[in-house]
């Protein structure tokens, strides 16, 4: 299995940047050894929780996405903005997002979010032990959340059926529900 | 549950393009009402496959993902550069990566990938019926791929112990499992 890596970078030049990504145009040598260019989206490290209470029930939040421009259900999710703290970034997100905080972190694995474009490698956990935080904390302007309290189960079926379509919280969800030895239709 | 639109939009620009993304910065006023800006990656469809053969064995695909800079294993996947036949895109995908057709195709849903920053939306399907292609087709520059014919459970597996990361295959390979009526840890 070849695991060297085939690509020659000749350049690298900044294309675009804000507060939130760096996209940089490199021009490259491919695989097959035609010249080309990749333009890649940086993104620090992300992180989402699977927050479970004691009644079975998983916190979602709703929040208008702008970028495909309708309204989705996930789990709270965040961006690391470089912290290396990703479990404290985890924390912090949780808290703001949702008021709670957790006694219990588990890691449930990182993923990699659209591989073909961004750096993006999603950082996942799963809380319980929930407790209602003294402080909640303030939510960034960017964000304007609503607050679900779901059973496990009912979060399980609405990844299954489409209610939820974020691909991380699908991931997350359905390796909870995994690990708990199986998830019904 | 709000469900409105909350952001406003003043201006859009194009601030990078190349032939498989376009970058735009727009002027926006936030759900709070402060004014800012929103950088949204514009990227096609894209489609996955879960290729099962009569053996149970899923077709996986390993290649160097320039991105992140290490080898990968995922399902195949591939974007659809606006063909808005995005069943004909996943027969094509499959078929140039795989070498192999298949008779049945099931849609599995749609996920969001990356949607604080993308716009990549990704449909899923369940492909069997499995039969070697006559014309295997030729693959793109960009790639050069390994095939892996795994037993499902055993795909299933890497997906939980994070020997596959790449969030749409282990999404797209839980979602089958779980239809199958539950995943073993």
């Amino acid at each position: 299995m070849r695991r060297d890596n085939p690509w020659i970078t000749r350049s690298s030049r900044l294309a675009y940047e804000n507060k939130w990504i760096r996209v940089r145009e490199d021009e490259v040598v491919r695989p097959d050894g035609t010249p080309g260019i990749y333009g890649v989206v940086e993104v620090p490290p992300s992180i989402g929780v699977v927050a479970l209470d004691e009644e079975g029930c998983v916190v979602l939040v709703g929040q208008w996405r702008y970028t495909l421009g309708r309204y989705m259900v996930e789990i709270p999710r965040g961006g690391s903005e470089g912290n290396p703290d990703l479990l404290g970034v985890a924390k912090r997100e949780l808290r703001e997002e949702t008021g709670v905080e957790a006694d219990v972190w588990e890691p449930l694995g990182t993923v990699d979010v659209n591989s073909g474009i961004t750096t993006d490698v999603q950082h996942l956990f799963l809380a319980t032990g929930l407790r209602r935080a003294k402080e909640a904390g303030h939510l960034d302007a960017e964000e304007q959340i609503d607050v679900f309290w779901t059973p496990f189960e009912k979060a399980v079926e609405m990844a299954m059926k489409g209610e939820i379509t974020e691909v991380c919280s699908v991931a997350a969800l359905l390796k909870v529900a995994s690990r708990a030895g199986g998830v019904k239709k």
